[in-house]
């Protein structure tokens, strides 16, 4: 039996359409659970062929807002950035919500409850869950430095937040956007080690407007999807790295625009909030998105 | 400015959805073709990430339907077969002629005036344009057998079809199937001789039922895309080999299913039509087509 259903499909980490980070949702929100296998889901996303299709489910819990369920054409995800803020975005459109004013959402996942913020601008932000920071070897390091032609000005890391991404940090943020890397090794030295891939980030910092980077995410595991265009958990894993080598003593905000070499334009907002009576530690990845195909879809 | 315009994925040479091949259907009928440009179309199919997204506008002359372009992530294309199934599919939809009743639609295209026929079974298949056989080198042909790890039981030949695709023909459906080629070297022939890549076919007749045939789209030029679920130019392909080696002298049905290992359950029907009076040969391939997602995008 057909079942027909909301469907939108949301442009993440942008206001202006096709110049983020594709996410397909799927509005579950009236429909049992237990009315849809995982293999439907699977082959759902399969099918719309982008990087992740989500499924909005209500939540076991009433404190929770919705429970969401990410798949990539290959596997289902604990976690994912930009599908969360697309799915999140997606969720205040399909409750009727968007112009209720700021709010926080509790998004249950496979990583726990997500707590995100949709704020006065209208943009939607998360908090990480994990972000424990690991060193890597110098040979491995170098071999980074060779797949990737350029050296790092400071040691890069192993950043495990959900995705284990090594940060490579370089001196500015034209070496970034100019760089080719050698595909091809750098598949191999990232497969060899285990790790997702690379998040390349320099400084467009001028001396006075804050904290401003430039990124890009190559993504390793799959040759065929080489680059990422616009990445939420890379930025997660900047954030880190930055705390890292920097021990910012407040909280910090950190600009980062990432896709240029893909034809995107993607604006990442990071903050690192450091509470100043417990000195504790969080970190939030937003921006904004926009609903680019709105209907149903039957399943 | 924001433009929102009618949108429809369709899923082609299936009626059960996510078992074909999709297509994204942006419908600018109402739209001047000038208010767009190609580089605004472009954007959106690489944003789809669909292997095509179509553009249906209004025809340059009024004894055609409508001016279909098409384009790939990367580049625009002159013509495809699923595509233009699909498309075809959702302009019925769009200007509601679907309960019409079976009809000729003419299609203006890159490679000009497609016709095709929307049928009393609600089908719609087209009738090919380009259809020439070109012989292979023995060479190229033990190569390909080498990628491909199995012997042809007719020398294989090239097809040029739009695509230009090397037709392998083997003993039988299941040796289709359980095919698993080296992708590497399979590129590196097919790149070499500047070959679309190679359609794989093994009949699946049981001696009464006419000609059925299991096949699979090894599409080369890009490592990204390995296996086209559901190939309309490819059928096109395989029918014209058919026609050189056994010389059909009257009309010939062939059906085909394609898609099994990548999860599909694509059925393409193909026709080998001889005029009686003139021997003219024409090919014709088609399918069902069924909307899964259907609302609107803005632009």
């Amino acid at each position: 039996m057909t079942i027909t259903v909301p469907f939108k499909q949301i442009d993440v980490f942008t206001a202006v359409p096709f110049k983020g980070n594709p996410v397909a949702v799927v509005n579950f929100l009236e429909t049992p659970e237990a009315e849809v296998t995982t293999q439907q889901l699977q082959s759902i996303a399969k099918w719309t062929n982008l990087s992740e299709t989500t499924f909005l489910f209500a939540p076991s819990n009433k404190e929770y807002n919705y429970k969401l369920r990410i798949f990539t054409p290959a596997a289902e995800l604990p976690f994912a950035g930009h599908p969360t803020i697309g799915s999140c975005r997606a969720y205040l459109e399909f409750t009727n919500q968007l112009n209720s004013g700021p709010q926080t959402i509790l998004q249950e996942c496979g990583v726990g409850i997500v707590p995100l913020k949709f704020d006065e601008e209208g943009k939607i932000s998360f908090q990480a869950k994990k972000t424990e920071v690991e060193e890597i070897s110098r040979e491995t390091a170098s071999d980074y430095a060779k797949a990737l032609g350029i050296h790092a000005i400071e040691p890069p890391k192993l950043l495990q937040v959900g995705p284990a991404w090594v940060v490579y940090l370089v001196s500015n943020a034209e070496a970034v956007i100019d760089l080719n890397p050698d595909f091809n090794f750098l598949k191999q030295v990232s497969d060899k080690a285990g790790h997702t891939g690379v998040i390349l980030a320099g400084s467009k910092n001028d001396g006075n407007s804050g904290e401003q980077y430039e990124m890009r995410a190559f993504y390793c595991p799959t040759i065929s999807v080489l680059e990422d265009p616009v990445c939420g958990s890379g930025c997660v894993a900047l954030l880190r790295y930055l705390q890292e080598i920097k021990n910012y003593q407040k909280t910090t905000l950190v600009n980062v625009t990432q896709g240029i070499r893909l034809c995107r334009d993607g604006h990442l907002r990071g903050r690192i909030e450091i509470d100043e009576k417990t000195s504790q530690i969080s970190y939030h990845v937003g921006g904004d998105a926009v609903t680019v195909i709105n209907g149903q879809i039957s399943i």
